[in-house]
Order: structure tokens, then C-alpha cells, then sequence
């Protein structure tokens, strides 16, 4: 009996023939051309672009060209093929190597003497940097995921709810996961979905939430598919959040702290991340909606006003304060009492991360804290994230550089699990009090 | 019906018993003998001690009492009493608190005139040490962990094997997770296991390890439990595999990195930690061994025989030395090229988390590198943790100390899954070449 699953095989069979089909294109084109050279979209920042309609971060149109008979990039073209054919050989050995393996295969120092007599040694690659870099560029020329190429990673991401699946040769229902969770794999487009009966999915940044909800009955109450990122969102969450959004249609609410980290983790689940850009079309879920916990659930939305008294703000922020103004007010979920205990003043750290999401005018403007306002440095290039530049964030955001405030999700579990999960969930979901 | 698990009903009902109980306990001696105090094993470092029966380490004899009348303790009283009734009311109210909910639950300011006539304001505590700590004192107080007062935390363990266990109200099988795994609740002692099907537990430092061997059939194989602790094990984690090893006698081998990090890893699983010392009891595996990776395994056991070439390294180790070289020698699995390209440079941090492990001594007369040899600073009281100054850690010190050398899993799985998978682990079990 072998111990490898009926779907592995198959991965590995249509990965093999994918390197081989081109690469043997590689070669009939030096046979025709004489030219042996790597073409693929260019995978840089300013080759990086934010598309409007699709709300995700795409590759531009920038083509990389790498040939094997150019000076400056025969280096890059060779450990290229290198990395290639260290993974042709695992997927070969049936192997499933990770990217930290991929860099020990390939780690090698050639020596050789240079035209002018010289002695010289070089290394295939000196820091797992370069390799990785030129795993991403494969992912990229070859158009695949680097899972489907059979490379693992660690996975953080769980999930219960009333979902069957099926997973190497494993059909698993993860309604009866007990008190544990389904802890997913780091290959779900390999997963066949075989049947969901949900409204929902709820994405909770932080595990020890998602072990309370589960534990309290919240997806089952109330039919959600119930998934952690635990912390930043690795790629196979990522994914199977995408697709839960793709396949079945099912809204996507995420629920992280109110603080410039848990505002990027849900960046990272709705738009992608900018190394990335190239895997957001997988990747990214662009209906995913911030659901909580905001600093408008604390402080109400009145605060916004007291913050335009100042006419220096108002000014700075011209006609994005109007377009805030004309967004629905609301009360605060907290007492001024618990507001002063739950709340936590943010670090310079905080701002800094901050400014990056939304540019530098906003927290110019707003920041209410004399001591990091002469800190925050300019620099060249951050005017924010273009999903960010709405009005929604740029409330949130104005009154997170006023108040220096931020907040954990367990602000609210501190009022009690019931408060979140029969209270402050429910009907921040049934009022569509979240950012999108 | 019911969304929340028999079980925890359960657990819930007991919990508020014992809470009740034991503080009925503290009334009827307040009105037999007018005094109100709590007595409980002290949790100092100075009552921390490694029982070498037991081999874990243990509170000592040392009590504590916190009296309410005295003015050096009652505050310490009050916050236990403070944090006593918020875990009561969270059980009660069918809550899961997690430890920074039971922090923010309990934070408020107290404002009172004292005897002079000034206002004084006072927190209940300032920041989760404070309350962390109180936890503690209960859990040592009322003697359970705190898992069975349902306090719940994130979770990093997973497992996957020939176990059925029922969790909650669901029966499930770890050897129909597919690719996936299933994810340890943070309260493993509500856990049954029903059937177990394994020769041995191997317990995974790095979750992308666990992936491979999963993916690779590892435990099918070979009937093993095969768990991760995704870097330092949680509670849960360590809970877990010490079940295993009690319920069933069966053999547990730790597999981690070369490095002091991993060294740390093992000797958490197998002795308990220090601050945690009362629940090593629970929590600590001492039949626990370490499989590898060590650097025997890459330089093999030759090179302490250079090592004490050197006369001041003889002289300083003594009679550890002569212990060492009684030892069985073996030949290294890397060849030197091998070695080459796999082996890292131990940074400073690394040198001095080593020291910590076996003290000064060792590594005052190992140590190959000039450049740390004079960063390295004596602290007082650090003499190494008792159980690795056994001549097996000393050698795997000595070597490291010697050859700066930290080595990862990935440079045994560089050579190959399954020369990890069908070579290595089996032959290390087989020859018993662990370390104890």
C-alpha cells in the first residue's frame, strides 16, 4: 500500500510535465534562434500596481528578460535553472520540499579560474534571500503556484464549520473537530469541497478568540465557517479563504484588533501583499470586509467632528472630511469606564506602521501626540495604499493618530463572550457596520 | 440544543465545586479563628527544584501565606481574591476566558481617601504580569491547571496518527486528516482516547517538518503519533504528548534543530519550565529523548578527541571528560562537503543561551571563537540546568561550543525526505542514538 495520497500523484505527474513542456520550449527556441533566455512578467515594485476594478495588487505589464549569454544576468538565469532542476529532481523522489530545504539543495560554491588567471569561487546562492527570490521568479515563468509544485510550508491557519472536504484520501467533516480544529493544508487547492452549509465566513486574526467562539457554539448558531490566521495570514489561508469566497459565494468578514497590525492583516486577506502582487489573483479575497474591532465601536463617530474643530485638520484634509461627514454616525459599544480600561495607548511603532497604510498628510493632520509627531519621519514614496484612501479608513485612522489609541479584540470579550458573540457580531454584520 | 459540548458542562460544574469549595473553606476558618488567609505552595525560583527521581523539576517544600490583614500582602490578597471571583463569574456565565481577558476583566481604578486625608487612586494591576502571575497562584492554590477552569490560550500543536480520541461530543480519527492535521484544544485533559495504534510518539519542533513526514506517509509507515509543537510548546502541546507517554508507555523522541533553541525545546517537554515548575508534574515528559539533530550526527564523535588535544580544555572539564570519552563513538551522516554547505555560524545570542543551558565552565574552555570568547559575560548563579551536564550534552556542548556549528532539520532533509524519513529517524531509533 503506499502511504502517498491519489491526489499527490496526480500534482506531481502535471507538475512534472509543466517544467519539462517548458523547458523543452526553452530549448527548442535556442535550437531555432540560438538564444537561450528566461521571459516572464517583472516581478518589482514599481512593476506592482493597485487595479481599481478586480481591488487587488496585480503584476503591470513590465517583461523580465533573463538570457543566459548576458554578463549581468547570466548568474540570475543559471541559478534559475538551478532551483528548477532541484525541484523537477524532489518532485521526481517524491519529495515535498520547503523553501529553507530548496536553499541547503542548491547551496554550493563553484570554483573556477577567471580569463585573467585568477582563482575564484563563487556560491549558487549565499542567503536564503536569493533563492527564495528565484523560487518566486519560477512561480511567476512557469505561471504556478509554488504548491502545486508540491512545496511546503508551515501552515497556522484552522478551521471548523459545517463544511466536508476532502483532502488526500480523506473525505473530512469539520463540524466534528470536538474541541480541537481542523488545522488546514498548506496545499488547499489540492482540497475538493464537497459540501458547505453556510451563511459565512468569520476570519479571527487571533487563535485564542477562534478557540472561544468555537468553544461557546458561535459557528454553529449561526452557520458561519469559522477560520484563524493565527497572527498574519500565511499563504494556504489565504487561499482557502479565497476560495470559500470564490466557490460558494460566501461573505467574508475579518475580525482583528483595532491597531495598524491587525488593519494590515486583513489588507494582506483583501488586496494581497506586495511581494506577492503576482499570486493575488489566487491569493486575494477583494469582497473580504473589516468587520471589527474599530475605534468608532469605542469612541462613536461624533469624535470625527471634535477632530475637525481644529481648522488646521480641516484644512489639510479638504474634501475627504467632507465625504467622512456624509458617512452613518453611531454610538459607541463601550462606557466611557471601560473605554478607559480596555483601551491601550498606541507605540511610535503603531504610527509609524500607520502612516505607511494611509500616507503621511492624514497623520500630520490628525496625530494628537506632541511627543511622536516630531518623530514620524518623512519618507520618499509612502502616500498609503490606494484600498486604504477611502472614507471609512480614513475616519478610523484620523481618530487612531488623534487618540493614539488602539484596541484588542478582547476589549470586547472583556464585556463577556456572550457580548461578542451574541451581541457585537451579529449585529455588526446585520447593520453593515464594517469597512470594506 | 445546546451548542456548547457535554464535556465542558461538565468541567464547568466541577471548576465552580472546587472554587467553592475552597474559598468556603478560607470563611469557616475566618469565623473559627478570626483570620483570613490564603496558604500555598511559594512559586519562587529559590522553591524550584529538579528532582532527580522524578527527573522534572518540582516546588519545593516552601509556603506561602497571603494574608489579608497584613499590609505588605493584602494587596496581593485582594487581586487573588479580585481574580478568583472573575473566573468564577466566567464560569458561571458559560464564558472561555483566555488570560488577557481575565487581565482586562479585572483592570479598573480604585480611588479612596487614606488615613492622612489624601485622595489616593490605585490600580487593581497595571499591566498582565501582574494578573498572569495571580493566575498562577490559583492555579497552585486550588491545585488544577488552569485549563480545567476552562482559561483558554491560542494553540500551535497538532497531530496526526493511528488515535481516535473523542474531543467535545465528536469521535474522531487522526488517521483520516488527509493533508491536513488535526489541531490540539487548548484543554488536552478533556480529551479520550479511545484507540491507539503506534509504536512511538515523534514530536516535530518545526510544523514544515511535520508537513514533509506527514505528506511522505511517515507515520504510516512507521505507527507513529506524529505530533508538532510549531517552535516552543504550548501547555496543550506538552499536556498532550505526556498523556501519550503515560497512558500508553509509549517511547517519545523529540526531533530539533541543532542549536540551543532546539536543545531549550527538548528540555521544556522533558523537565517542565521554570516559571511553570508546579505544573511540570502534568506537563513534563521525562522519559522524553532527544533523537537529533545533534552535531555528532554531522562531525561525529571523533573531533572531541581534538578538542581535548588542547591541555587547558582537559584540565578545566576533569573527570566529565574521561565520562565523555566512555561514551560510544559514531561516524558522522554528512560528508565534509556536506558539512560545508549545511552547517551555520552560532551567533553570539546563541553562545549565550548555551551557557545558560550548561554554565560557564564548558563553555569557558570549549569555546573556538576569539571573537565571542571576550563577549561572553559570567552572571552570577548560572551553573547550567541539571540534566545537561550529563556527559552526552556536555559532548554535544563542547562540539558546539568548539566549532560554533548550529545545524537545522532542513540539512538532513537537504540530503533528502527520505533519507530523513527511511535513514535517519529509523536507524537513530534502532541504535538508540539518542540523547537521554
Amino acid at each position: 500500500m503506499s502511504t502517498i495520497s491519489e491526489t499527490d500523484v496526480k500534482t506531481r505527474m502535471r507538475a512534472l510535465d509543466l517544467i519539462k513542456e517548458n523547458f523543452k520550449r526553452l530549448l527548442d527556441e535556442l535550437d531555432k534562434s540560438g538564444k537561450l533566455h528566461l521571459v516572464f512578467p517583472k516581478r518589482t515594485l514599481s512593476n506592482t500596481i493597485y487595479d481599481q476594478k478586480s481591488k487587488i495588487l496585480l503584476l503591470g505589464p513590465d517583461i523580465q528578460y533573463r538570457s543566459f549569454t548576458d554578463i549581468n544576468e547570466a548568474k540570475k538565469f543559471t541559478q534559475t535553472i538551478l532551483m528548477a532542476s532541484i525541484i523537477y529532481k524532489a518532485l521526481r523522489n517524491n519529495e515535498y520540499p520547503t523553501i529553507r530545504d530548496l536553499f541547503y539543495r542548491g547551496k554550493h560554491t563553484i570554483s573556477y579560474t577567471s580569463i585573467d588567471g585568477k582563482k575564484v569561487s563563487e556560491n549558487s546562492w549565499d542567503d536564503q534571500r536569493e533563492s527564495d527570490s528565484v523560487i518566486r521568479d519560477l512561480e511567476v515563468f512557469l505561471n504556478i503556484l509554488r504548491e502545486d509544485l508540491l512545496i511546503l510550508s508551515k501552515e497556522k491557519g484552522k478551521v471548523v464549520g459545517n463544511l466536508i472536504i476532502k483532502s488526500g484520501d480523506d473525505t473530512i467533516d469539520l463540524s466534528k473537530m470536538g474541541h480541537g480544529a481542523y488545522a488546514i493544508e498548506p496545499t488547499p487547492d489540492l482540497i475538493d469541497f464537497i459540501d458547505v452549509d453556510a451563511e459565512y465566513v468569520l476570519v479571527v486574526e487571533k487563535d485564542a478568540v477562534f478557540q472561544q467562539l468555537h468553544r461557546y457554539g458561535f459557528w454553529k448558531k449561526n452557520k458561519v465557517v469559522l477560520v484563524t490566521s493565527a497572527g498574519q495570514p500565511d499563504r494556504a489561508t489565504r487561499r482557502f479563504v479565497r476560495r470559500l469566497s470564490e466557490e460558494f459565494k460566501l461573505p467574508v468578514y475579518i475580525l482583528c484588533d483595532s491597531d495598524p497590525y491587525g488593519f494590515y492583516i486583513y489588507s494582506v486577506f483583501k488586496a494581497g501583499s506586495i511581494t506577492l502582487s503576482y499570486e493575488s489573483e489566487r491569493l486575494a479575497t477583494p469582497t473580504a470586509k473589516f468587520i471589527g474591532v474599530t475605534l468608532t465601536d469605542i469612541f462613536g463617530t461624533e469624535i470625527f467632528k471634535e477632530i475637525l474643530r481644529d481648522p488646521q485638520i480641516k484644512n489639510t484634509l479638504e474634501e475627504i472630511a467632507k465625504d467622512v461627514l456624509k458617512l452613518k454616525s453611531k454610538e459607541p459599544y463601550l462606557s466611557i469606564e471601560e473605554r478607559r480600561n480596555f483601551v491601550i495607548k498606541a507605540k511610535l511603532r503603531d504610527i509609524e506602521r500607520a502612516v505607511e497604510l494611509v500616507g503621511y498628510r492624514v497623520a500630520e493632520a490628525c496625530i494628537g501626540s506632541p511627543e511622536y509627531r516630531s518623530k514620524i519621519k518623512r519618507k520618499e514614496g509612502v502616500s498609503g495604499y490606494p484600498w486604504f484612501l477611502t472614507p471609512e479608513w480614513i475616519r478610523e485612522l484620523c481618530i487612531f493618530f488623534y487618540t493614539t489609541s488602539k484596541l484588542e479584540i478582547e476589549a470586547i470579550t472583556g464585556k463577556g463572550l456572550r457580548f461578542l458573540a451574541d451581541i457585537y457580531i451579529p449585529r455588526k454584520i446585520e447593520n453593515e457596520d464594517w469597512i470594506d
